[in-house]
């Protein structure tokens, strides 16, 4: 799936997501690779104009899936069975990108891992782990 | 401090978390525990009527914060350093109940652990664990 | 399975680990639940005469397996996908108890929750949760 | 510090760890990196020859705390708060990679992140990521 699919996607299958204004965006799929932005709002700020945590979490756990989903195709029925975030330094607010990588992707289980920082990509302001449980073929959505 | 004090005080410290309609309340204080509920609304369904990963994750990160700011007292600065969290089943939408309970509280982290479920508290929806670094206390907000 | 069944096939699957002077011991299993305790012996402990972190993982991993299997039965092959781990208190050397609690077993995924502790079970030293896979019937071993 | 520093080291703060025949060793160090290679040998494998989950994990935690211990020195009184670990392949027996980033290194707080694998690098047989407390410096040993 390209970037534009799967943002078409997403706007179908979480339509709240993105309502208001886009928020998070797939922007670069690559072979096993996949970037998403997000770009911090004022609602997304905590006390001292950091994005707060949610956000964050929210951002790794669409890019995440966002790398699955180029790989396995449309398959909105898959869940998120674990999530793991180390928050490493408080971002500023701006774009955030979300650069995920498929660490492995088996017939039942695929784990992505994401760095979320800067347009430099350096210096990550989280780092976090996910894990989905890939539905049988026959109960995925064509 | 008192759920009515807590609740004032994320008002305070994150306006916009429950700038339209209040969504995280904290319903109970304890020694070492903490309630916090989750009414969720359709804007945090995914498709099957179920309620989002990031609804889930953003109420296991406030039940645990709300568990330490209640035994440590009003510090805005804590901040989350680590988050993990296990997604047993799909909830269905109405109110969600996130447990916390204060696993240590030591001077410069603070771990707790959060069971979230419905009223029962039976067969959990998610399990999650998080750690704050606490400032030291030239940095605390009173 | 008992406790017995649990021991003698911990033996027969996994000869090396207790080779030496039996240290992972199955102790009691209930409805949901599990106990396997540690001694940790000298070669366990790091400077400051404290328990190691690997030898805490360990008793985690297997207090975590021995519950999964005390539910599914044997099914050598069901392998962890994930453990996560917070260290809050230096365990003193002596028995240990890793107290388990199943909180899902679903048809492909069981997920466990951990306390290690002392006999008291207050002040936990580490709390866990680990995800297994659980094999399709038919490459169980029977 | 040099990786034969390091390795000194290891032998005098864990003197049981390498007991019997060296099995973690630090192989290289660079700015921000550490390698540490385990030859798993008998004793580390589970049925079907794979390496038991006990060996990764260790190796996770060495190399994750030997990549903080090459930029802050000496310091052994330096734990391990959190530690969380996917495991996404068996892995064969014989030389195991742990190949660490530091991917923060706070006055208080590092945390690393590993990869797992063969001398390739490719196909990484577990992923994790470890949180180090940092004593203050009246607390370290020189």
């Amino acid at each position: 799936m390209t970037p534009d699919e799967i943002n078409a996607y997403l706007d179908d299958v979480f339509p709240e997501l993105n309502a208001t204004r886009r928020a998070y965006l797939a922007s670069e799929v690559g072979e096993g690779t996949a970037v998403v932005t997000c770009s911090a709002g004022p609602e997304s700020l905590r006390p001292g104009g950091t994005v707060s945590g949610p956000t964050l979490m929210t951002l790794a756990d669409i890019a995440a899936w966002v790398v699955v989903l180029a790989h396995v195709g449309r398959s909105a029925l898959t869940v998120t069975t674990h999530l793991s975030i180390d928050f490493l330094r408080k971002p500023e607010p701006g774009l955030l990108y979300g650069r995920a990588r498929l660490m492995k992707l088996g017939k039942r289980l695929a784990v992505s891992a994401v760095e979320i920082g800067d347009e430099t990509g350096r210096e990550p302001y989280a780092i976090a782990s996910a894990t989905y449980s890939i539905p049988p073929p026959d109960f995925r959505q064509r």
